[in-house]
C-alpha cells in the first residue's frame, strides 16, 4: 500500500465553531502535510460515545485499506483511561478506549490492539484537557506514515464494549433503541439487518412509542406519503422514517427511545414504550 | 486539461452530523485517492431542490474547467426517476433530474447530458435508499478519472426544469420569492441582476412582507444602520438585507417568501404580501 | 520552506450552509490547485471579530511555517476599511484590518505588515460586498504561491487593536469576559494564563453570573460531577466549566458576560456580575 496520499479521518463532538478542529489539523499536517485529513462529523453529540461508535462503525466498510480513523469523543479526559490503536479490515482506530473501538469489533476481528503510552510520540507539551490533540493525533500520524505499531505501546487484547451498541434477543424477537436521529428525521436503531435474519421482510413488525409499523419495506417509495415505514437503512440498520416527512418530529423521539421488533403473527395491541 | 488534482465538490442535504457525508467521501477516495474534494454545503434544508439549484448555480463560474460537481439531494430515492450527467462551462454537474441540473441551464448551454445507467459504473451492492453513494459517486468519478461520458449511458435532450427558479414578469415588473436565507439575515430571492435590465438602481422599488424599499443600492455602506436596502448580492441576485441587522428575523419571513419589483414611478402603498 | 502543499486556513462567518465558503474555495483552486485549504471555522457568530480574533489567535501555534490563515469576518464591507497582510511566526494572516490581524501581535511580533492595494492582484470584477472572494483570496494565494509580498501593496507600521481582546488589571486581580462558549458550553474568557502569572493556583478566586469559585484547577477531573471549576484550557485561556455538564447552560451566560479574577485571600462575599 503506497503512503502518497494517506487517508485519516476525524470523527469529534468538538464542534464546528471553535478552534479545536483546526488545532488538531494544525497538528497533523505539522507531522504528515501530504495527508488527505477527512471531516467524518465534528457534531457527535457532546461526549456520546455510543453515537460516535454508530458513526465510524458505518463508514470504515467505504473506506480503502491503511486509511487511520481518529476518533475524539472523550468524556474522560483529564481521568485515568487508557489510549488505544486498533486495527481492523486493514485500518486503523485511534481513540479513547471508552467503547468506541471495541463497537469496531463487533463484525471484525482484531488484527491488532496497541495501549498507546510511549511518551515520545506526543507533542512536547500535552495539555490537561485536549489528549486528542497532544497524543492521539500524533500517535494517529506515526501510524498514518506508516511506522511501527510497536513502538505506540505495549500489545493488549481486549478493549471496554458498550453494553447498548447492539440489540437483546426477547422471547419473540428483539429489543433495542434508536441510536441515531438523522437530519431528515429518520431514527437509526441498534438493531441490525443480521439480526433479523432472512425471513421474509412481512414476518416482522416494529414498535416504537406507542406506534406499530407491519413489516419491513424495501425503500421509502413503499408506503404513502406521511406514512410511517421500517425498513433496513443504507448501512445496515433498522430505521423507523416517515415517508416524505420527519419520524422524529412525528412521534417527538430521539436517541435513547425504545424499540421493539417481534413476529408480527404475535398479538398486535399496542404496548406502552418506555 | 491536467488531472493531477482533479476537483470534486459535493452538495448534499445530509446534514454534518451522521455518517452519510464520510461514507460518501470514502467511496470517492477508492475509486480516486488523489481528487480533491470540496464541500460546497451538507445543510442544504433536506430535499429542498430549489435551495440546492440555488447555491451550486451561484458557484459554478467560481470553478476551473474540468470540476465536477456531485449534487445528492433526492426526494425522489427508492421511485422512479433519472440520474443524469450535465456539461455546462466545461464542468459535470452529477445528480437525479429532479430540476437542479436543470436549473444551470438558464444561462448556460448544455455541452452534454447523459443517463446514468450503466450498471458496471455502481458499486456492486446497490442500496434502495443511498444511491448518492451507490451509482452517483461512482459516475461522478468515472468523469473525474477522465473517462468517457458515453460509457455512463444514452445521451439524453433535456432535463426537467423548476417552475420557480427565475422571478416571473408582471405588467409593471416581476413577481419572485425569497430561495435562501443566509447566516446574516439576508434575504435571496429568485430575481436576477440581468432581468431588472439596465434601469438607473433608483427606477426600482421592492417590496416583501408589506414593506416597500426604495431603489437597488449598490452596496450595504449606502443605507443607515438598521435600514432595510435592497441590492444586487455578490452572485447576482437581488437580496433584501438589514445594515447591521437581520433581514430575516426582522420581517419575519424565510424562504418561499414573495417579492415583488416594480417601477418606482408606480403607487407606493404598501401590499399585503402572500 | 517548499510549497509542494501549502497550507490555506479560512476562518469566517459566512456559515456552513450557502455558497459563499464554496465560492471562495473556487476561487482559491483556481489560483493554487495544489493548495491544501483546511476550514478552521464558517461559524464565527456573524460580525464577531472578538471570537474570530480568539479563534485565529489559538491555532496559530500549531500550523506549520508558511500557512496563510484567510480570515474574513467583515463587518465593514463597502465602507472604507483596509484589507491588510501580516507575518507573524513565519506564518501570513490575510484579513480586513478591524483589529483581528491586530490581535495576533498581543504574544508575537510582526515580521511585516502590508495595505491590500494592488489592483493588478484582484478578479476582474469586483463585488461590492464579497471582498473576501474577490481581493482577500487572490491576495492570500499570491502570498501562498510564494511571490512578494511588497506587490500587494504598501508597508504599513501599526494595526488596529480591538479593545476586549485581553484581560484588564484592577487593584485586586483581573476583569474580563467570555469570549467563547463551546460545544460542551464552557465559557472560554479572554484572561491569558500569562496574566495570572506563577501564583500557585489555589491562589485566586473566579466570580462569574454571581458565582464564586474557589482555586484554578488542573483539569476537569479535579472536581465532582456538576460542580463548576476555573481552569487554564488548551489554549492558555481560563474557562469556567462544569464537570460532566453545560457551565454556559447552568449559569445562563454566554459572549459577553463579565468575569473577574481575585486573589483568594480577600473577601469572599458574592458580587454582581454585570
Amino acid at each position: 500500500m503506497s503512503h502518497d496520499r494517506p487517508i485519516l479521518t476525524l470523527t469529534t463532538d468538538f464542534g464546528s465553531d471553535g478552534p479545536y478542529v483546526a488545532a488538531l489539523k494544525g497538528v497533523i499536517l505539522g507531522y504528515a502535510a501530504h495527508a488527505h485529513v477527512i471531516d467524518v462529523t465534528h457534531r457527535i453529540a457532546p461526549q456520546n460515545v455510543l453515537e460516535a461508535a454508530f458513526v465510524l462503525s458505518s463508514i470504515v466498510d467505504a473506506y480503502p485499506p491503511e486509511t487511520v480513523h481518529l476518533a475524539v469523543v472523550d468524556p474522560g479526559v483529564g481521568t485515568k483511561r487508557d489510549l488505544v490503536a486498533l486495527r481492523v479490515a486493514g485500518q486503523w482506530i485511534v481513540a479513547p478506549d471508552n467503547g468506541l473501538p471495541g463497537a469496531l469489533l463487533r463484525d471484525r476481528s482484531a488484527e491488532a490492539i496497541r495501549t498507546i503510552s510511549n511518551p515520545a510520540i506526543r507533542r512536547k507539551h500535552v495539555s490537561n484537557t485536549f489528549h486528542g490533540r497532544d497524543i492521539l493525533a500524533p500517535a494517529a500520524c506515526h501510524l498514518l506514515l506508516g511506522r511501527s505499531a510497536e513502538e505506540l505501546g505495549p500489545r493488549r487484547e481486549s478493549l471496554i464494549q458498550l453494553s447498548n451498541f447492539e440489540a437483546r434477543s426477547t422471547t419473540d424477537g428483539l429489543i433495542g433503541e434508536v441510536i441515531f436521529r438523522d437530519t431528515f428525521g429518520n431514527l437509526v436503531t441498534n438493531i441490525r439487518e443480521k439480526c433479523i435474519g432472512s425471513a421474509p421482510p412481512g414476518a416482522w413488525d416494529v414498535e416504537i412509542a406507542g406506534q406499530r409499523v407491519r413489516g419491513i419495506s424495501g425503500t421509502y417509495g413503499d408506503r404513502s406519503h406521511g406514512e410511517l415505514v421500517a425498513l433496513i437503512g443504507s448501512s445496515g440498520w433498522l430505521e423507523v422514517a416517515v415517508v416524505n416527512g420527519d419520524a422524529g418530529r412525528q412521534l417527538g423521539v430521539s436517541s435513547g427511545t425504545t424499540v421493539w421488533v417481534q413476529q408480527s403473527k404475535l398479538a398486535t395491541g399496542a404496548r406502552a414504550s418506555a
